[in-house]
């Protein structure tokens, strides 16, 4: 971290637990790390929610950028943007694009944070649809998998290009070298899946990166490749359900160490050692999402963050700016594209 | 079970543990169970399984039904069930379509099995495609999930008949008065989802059942639907993401049990009591998945069954078969299906 490095911008007013705990988060980023952070929001609301957070020893590395609007976390997501240009998610994207922040982080509304990183950051030229990507615990790691929502239909083209974002990624963010590039079907067999996945099993193969074919929802968890490409709706099934079958385990888990002497004991004894494990499964605490495929760092968080979960989504917005995924991406995208488009008619 | 009650067919060489795991599972169900079972495969390789799994007290309530071929795990469905007539999974469909058996099991080639099945039991009349279905675990008990696997690419008019099915497979199977039919997509308002999900949430609100309209992925183990309608691609998805998440924590649970002597305490204490719920979320346990629409009850096992996992697929199967359900089906689609292909225009 060098002095040159510009702060982050931190939508304040976003989120279920806004913007108590988003401002609580920020607080102890500052104070761990080396990192600026912009609290973008309705100042009469951040400041006292700054007080509470810091107590006396109030932190030049902390500031508010006023923004006099809020999106509602059920607004419809383009309409919102549209109207309320001062809305906190809007002017935390502006930043970026104005130059004044190195990555926008929002716990709001993400349709709308898509939408706003669109209407400000804009698209790489070239890039056909940004993508929603987040990392899945698994053996050996993590896997990282896009399209985890952000395009519910979508065409094998976009897919390819999902895989090379996903290449970046696992390259500048986690150090992969060779990232083993899947693509989620119904069957390892390339000659399973949907007509889409078929579609783009084809394309993804002609690219120049380590394709390691189809996987299985649950390869996703055995460390069976670095990265996983899918579209955003079955991404989103994927995530949410994992999420669930997470939830349902813990709780179930709980309930039965509860429900005997025996099991309080052993409940006792393991409950330290689950928490780092449902901590791992909790996708409130894995640092939010990346969207790839804008000229900018965008960090989507979870709408349940709580302070800890800010943390993580400001690390990885604070680690996305330092290796510059998003100029990674317009390098590899660009003159690629072109393939991808001689090889593709939809 | 009364003494009129036909036998069950099983295919005693599918699955990778066939036949002794198989055919160890049809003797616990004759031991314990009034069921009678038809072991359908090579004689000379059942025989001998069947000596073992027995010793001397031979049952005349487990009978060999002899079939030459056998469909490998990896062969082509369709082509394999059309070059194989005398294949122990097609024998197996076969004799329910005959009338010699009131229902069909086996954890071979699941492809295979469907197209088995649809060659000799049949579509029931004004069913568009058959779908499978499976429970997976919930907070307040089980929830049908369906399709899982039969169809990757579907129509809307699909979805809308496997709502059908699936309502009554909680009325039949599962006694639910009146079951919460929930479509899965990525949001709950209804205007979320891809274009299918889209379309299918106008056709099924018209039906005569209780939509309680879209849900997550997350709430397939919440309770909030007693059935959850999708195509056979993303139902895939979310089982087999399901079934990667359950064993990436019960694997990461052992291993943190494992890793001190505290923790050996804890994990020891706790594994009987983890056991059960393990069972729940294991696919191989939970008995297979039915297949719907057809004219007869046809249960796919997983591949990996054991004698337990087999068990239960007959529990299933005679159950299907004491319920009638493919009956119960035909009434249901027939008069009703016309209304869906009134409105709907693909």
């Amino acid at each position: 971290m060098t002095e040159a490095q510009l702060p982050i911008a931190l939508d304040a007013m976003g989120g279920d637990n806004a913007p108590g705990e988003i401002v609580r988060g920020a607080v102890r980023v500052v104070r761990e790390t080396g990192v600026t952070i912009l609290l973008v929001g309705r100042r009469e609301v951040i400041e006292p929610a700054l007080q509470a957070a810091v107590g006396a020893s109030a932190d030049d590395r902390l500031r508010i950028v006023d923004a006099r609007d809020v999106i509602a976390m059920d607004e419809h997501p383009a309409n919102a943007v549209r109207a309320k240009r001062d809305a906190s998610i809007v002017r935390t994207c502006a930043l970026v694009a104005e130059g004044k922040a190195s990555a926008a982080v929002s716990a709001g509304n993400s349709g709308a944070m898509l939408a706003a990183a669109l209407f400000t950051v804009k698209r790489i030229p070239g890039v056909a649809r940004p993508a929603i990507g987040t990392t899945f615990p698994s053996a050996h790691g993590q896997t990282f998998v896009l399209d985890v929502g952000a395009n519910t239909d979508c065409k094998a083209e976009w897919l390819a290009q999902f895989a090379l974002m996903g290449d970046v990624y696992a390259r500048t963010m986690q150090d992969v070298t060779e990232p083993r590039i899947a693509l989620l079907s119904n069957g390892e067999e390339a000659e399973k899946g949907s007509d889409l996945v078929q579609a783009a099993h084809r394309l993804i193969a002609q690219l120049p990166i380590r394709f390691v074919g189809n996987i299985e929802g649950k390869d996703i968890f055995t460390g069976a490749a670095d990265v996983v490409v899918t579209d955003g709706f079955t991404g989103n099934i994927a995530l949410k359900t994992a999420e669930g079958v997470g939830e349902f385990l813990f709780a179930s888990i709980s309930a039965q160490a509860r429900s005997s002497f025996t099991g309080k004991i052993g409940g006792a004894l393991l409950k330290p050692k689950l928490r780092p494990l449902q901590d791992r499964a909790d996708y409130r605490k894995t640092g939010g999402a990346l969207l790839l495929g804008v000229a900018g760092e965008v960090v989507i968080a979870h709408g349940r963050s709580d302070a800890e979960a800010i943390v993580n989504a400001i690390a990885v917005a604070d680690r996305a700016a330092r290796k510059d995924v998003s100029g990674a991406i317009a390098i590899s995208i660009t003159p690629r594209s072109v393939e991808v488009n001689d090889v593709v008619s939809i």
